[in-house]
């Protein structure tokens, strides 16, 4: 952390826009300062599951490669006794069948052609196929968790509005389910939260969780229209631009569901901070019928128009 | 997606049954047009989840002789110096003797009656040694992902009842759990949903849950009937067939709980279209007992008669 | 199905304690008639997390040693000629020899000392590695979904109680976790089931949920007493033994949580027949401190005593 | 269990800090006695994902070595004639070839430089095949477990706090997720538990749940204060540090969420006893903002101030 970094325990203007776009993104770029102490040496597995499938790849080449090379080293100096059937033309054409001698041992192919002779030789043969079965037990182990990682795609409006639905004022976003499969069991929340500051003088951000005209949906396939009546009890009763923007606030959309093809559990959320707020807006209609059959216009999904209009 | 395939976006009258006959069938057939463009790349995992046994097995023969085939034809053009112990009668033999070579490095087996002689031989098993560990991997992981895949198996009855319960209209329908094992902590919900016009002159097609006797079972078993009374407070108060028909009336029910034997969460559902409801029926007893035995004949299940019969 | 084994749709007297101890007994014995039908073919996994562990031993040396001789008899008529480094004494000594091939293939040793020769042997022995690859993928499954397979080991009194606690009428059971770890976010659930009868005149068996003094527990760890009121609005209130058995009055309790060690969702259930029900009694401490160290004796878990001798 | 370990069932005045101290601490030592004679046999593969890696992977060098030499020992006695290529020179230098032909059978390597002879030697090939299939599946299971098993890191402050918020009484404890990342649908049950005596005599120890100002959270990423007000509806109304400890009050906080990344059920728990109990306080700030830029100092959660000073 810089010097200086913690100027202040308050909020400023410019925050809420910033805590939405972090909570959007990359959440392991947030708060780095005090990440860093502790993770690097504890989560492997949890890095490896969110690399790219290509960056993977490499590691696991990367990992095979320098294991091998290793051993190739421990092999060659073993001395040239050590293992049978190797070259002895020069120290080259040795060194590279002592690798190809790793190779074979790592992935327990062991065609024979070169076999070890000596203890030594032997015993580092037991070690590496050790080390062999721990490789390929990981390996695996990764690739089903990377695999099995439950995958929601699950689109948020990019902007939520504050509108009316018949006839009364409201908070509307939209969702739409990307794969167009079951999602089972759907449950959304929406929560808003603002700068408050207690009889105390303690300065909080307060959670304030926000009455929803439908919070679950027994099967999402396609699109979800997400209703707050802004009532006498909401908490963004009266709230306007100025307001929002005073108390930095920032409304949270969060959902869970069952995927119905792999009855696993699925999540997804959206921060949006009062300057993704639209107003007097209406989704555009992104699902359409033809002779009976479907078809949803997945780009229509941040696409508002004027209320007058609809 | 055809030109002028989007000519309205308003529900027709004979959307609702194609809208139930989709959603229990095959969802990947949903709303076709969308959908390709993003799939066909990524879930390749979540593909093989799906497939049947047999053609899973053939895919994955398919893919061991492929990877053999690549690998035969790599170890060919390395030459008939790469490779001791291969046969060099003719072209076909060798050829042949690549193959086998490369289905015993692939395997692992390594019998070293043939065994790789110069550098480009052993660079290839080199690699066809990284892909073999990779493929068994894959394989693991995508048999275990197949193996441990919750596999509800609940029957809904085909037609779902507008009917009586204790003198009070009722929309009735029956599950029945195939496997006769214990499903724990068994929630239903069942919801209809219909075309609704807002004030602003939006057309949504609205969900509404409909209050049930008896939503959760803490253990299910055998059958379980569930019924709707069709009180003033219900949004299916006051419709009949006619009604239903004009809004498009879809009814929704969904299954969720545990497998007691492997506390894995399952779920299941249905979808009925206005025209799969049966008026003043009741279904036919499934559940019989012969001197304390029970005996459950789950090929009664969407069987109905009339009120007066039974 | 025996003939005339379905005689009648209704309940008769000695059915609930026949369903209590059905329900807490091995499910897979219920309401085999039905069962038979289906679930052989398809649920070869499900059964092996299911069987013991010297069965599942038992089993898959069973798989094994059944490959290997498959094999034997087909590299066995392959001819003498197809393996090479086979004995060829006599037809005994070498089917020894192609049953301990087979085994090197399988397991993908490979030693070399005996090796494929012609075209059919070589076949073979392509099949048997793609086998062999499936083999250990499935193992692996299999042990790994056996493994993880959640188990509580949450015991209930064997006795539900129905007596009085701070002078109300009350229904008490009790529950012990076994394990003695952390049972994180646990709850109960307590129904009971009993003959009703329609006024369409239709017999069903119907639940009915008991609200519970405490039904939610943040950490159970050692034992819980679970009570029920017998209030005005209890479907128990003024039932005794008599108006019990002639109802065939049938108690469920299911328990469900979160492993706090493991992470795991849990659960455990139990039935009690109306004939399990004690009156006026209390469950006998189990739970004793000896200088600031807690003592769970298990074994007391069923033990009542009389009100009067608390 | 010493002799005379359970001499009452009461309560004594020193066992709220005790039991707290075991429930955040390891919950393997709680209520030793009972535990040990259940547990050892079955249990191995918990355990195996209990361990620290390095005792994790000492664990599998050693049942490595066990293996590989209890088959060394098994060749050896088999006699000279039973493997090929095995030295003669003495008995040392056969049985270390013996051991190190069992790690190449083992490990599925299988060099061929030695192999066995004779049907014994075969026949125990055949045995540690098979075992090395199941060695190698239990291994890559025990791996998988590891990995995946769930890891909230989630810090409860070492304190709770009895002071007031807005001028009101209240209980409150903070919490921080020290991974920084997103845990979603986060919720929290705060419990206290006391000595009660019931009007038939009987000694237990109740639960009370207490109602929280906020109980879920959409999102928790940093730092959550949850609150407990104190008013007349409450467990804890009027309580001082007398009768908590009277009383020996232990107060449960308890939480459970979604890992946002990964998608798994994660909990966490911490214990508080009468003695954890700190009047008057509030919690030091820990978020401190730079430039838009969110700090959060994590070793500032257990720290308090003053009420004045704040």
């Amino acid at each position: 952390m810089a010097p200086g970094a913690d100027k202040s325990p308050q909020y400023q203007p410019s925050q809420a826009a910033h805590v939405a776009s972090m909570l959007n993104g990359d959440s392991t770029l947030f708060a780095q300062g005090a990440r860093k102490r502790k993770l690097i040496i504890s989560d492997l597995y949890h890095s490896l599951l969110l690399l790219s499938w290509p960056k993977f790849i490499l590691f696991f080449i990367t990992s095979y490669f320098s294991i091998n090379l290793i051993f190739a080293v421990i092999y060659f100096f073993c001395g040239p006794d050590s293992l049978d059937g190797v070259s002895r033309i020069n120290d080259l054409a040795r060194f590279s069948d002592c690798f190809f001698f790793s190779v074979q041992t790592l992935a327990t192919i062991g065609y024979g052609h070169i076999s070890p002779l000596n203890f030594w030789a032997n015993f580092f043969v037991t070690l590496q196929a050790l080390l062999g079965i721990l490789f390929v037990a990981i390996v695996t182990g990764v690739c089903y968790g990377r695999f099995s990682k439950p995958t929601a795609r699950v689109i948020f409006s990019k902007h939520i509005l504050m509108s009316s639905y018949n006839g009364k004022p409201c908070l509307i976003l939209r969702l739409a389910n990307e794969r167009l499969n079951q999602i089972v069991e759907a449950k959304i929340t929406v929560s808003m939260t603002q700068n408050e500051i207690s009889k105390e003088g303690e300065m909080t951000r307060r959670f304030h969780g926000l009455k929803l005209e439908r919070d679950f949906s027994a099967l999402f396939s396609l699109s979800w229209i997400v209703r707050h009546f802004i009532e006498e009890d909401s908490p963004l009763f009266g709230y306007d631009h100025e307001k929002m923007k005073e108390k930095q606030v920032v409304i949270l959309a969060s959902m869970t569901g069952i995927d119905g093809t792999f009855s696993q559990a699925i999540s997804a959320r959206r921060a949006y901070s009062y300057e993704d707020i639209q107003y007097n807006k209406r989704f555009k209609d992104m699902i359409f019928w033809n002779d009976s059959k479907v078809n949803i216009k997945l780009e229509y999904i941040h696409d508002t128009i004027d209320l007058k209009d609809g």
